[in-house]
């Protein structure tokens, strides 16, 4: 069967967000009164499987082997 | 009074997604058996409003401005 997985990737607390800095000052130049801009990378993903664990227990492998840097950053699956 | 809101911008069906098609090629390669990977780019923004309306208001206003590229992209905005 065919499961829709959503990956959501954020980056640990401390780590610098360089492109939420960036997002953030651009829109105070604009005159929005924003105090702070996280960035998130989310992948959603189409995949067989037998059931929706097995889908969440295989795009949680990926996330370790691929999708994500677990020394910078954490990561949740879940099916859609 | 501080809001957190939330945008996810998702390119438009028809528009190639390079980062999304890469992913898949990754994860086919690895012998995952994944069909499709489609990816959304969110921000997660805190910002000064009178009210939650507001927020989405001033926010929705500025994905037109600077964070989406209408042409391409979809992007919905809610409230934490």
């Amino acid at each position: 069967m065919s499961y829709t997985v959503e990956v959501r990737i954020e980056l640990k607390k401390g780590v610098i967000d360089a492109e939420g800095e960036t997002v953030k000052k651009s829109l105070n130049l604009l005159g929005y009164r924003v105090e702070d801009v996280s960035t998130v990378r989310v992948y959603v993903i189409e995949l067989e499987a037998e059931s929706g664990e097995e889908a969440v227990g295989e795009i949680n492998e990926a996330c370790k082997r691929l999708l994500a840097n677990p020394v910078i950053q954490n990561y949740r699956v879940t099916v859609k």
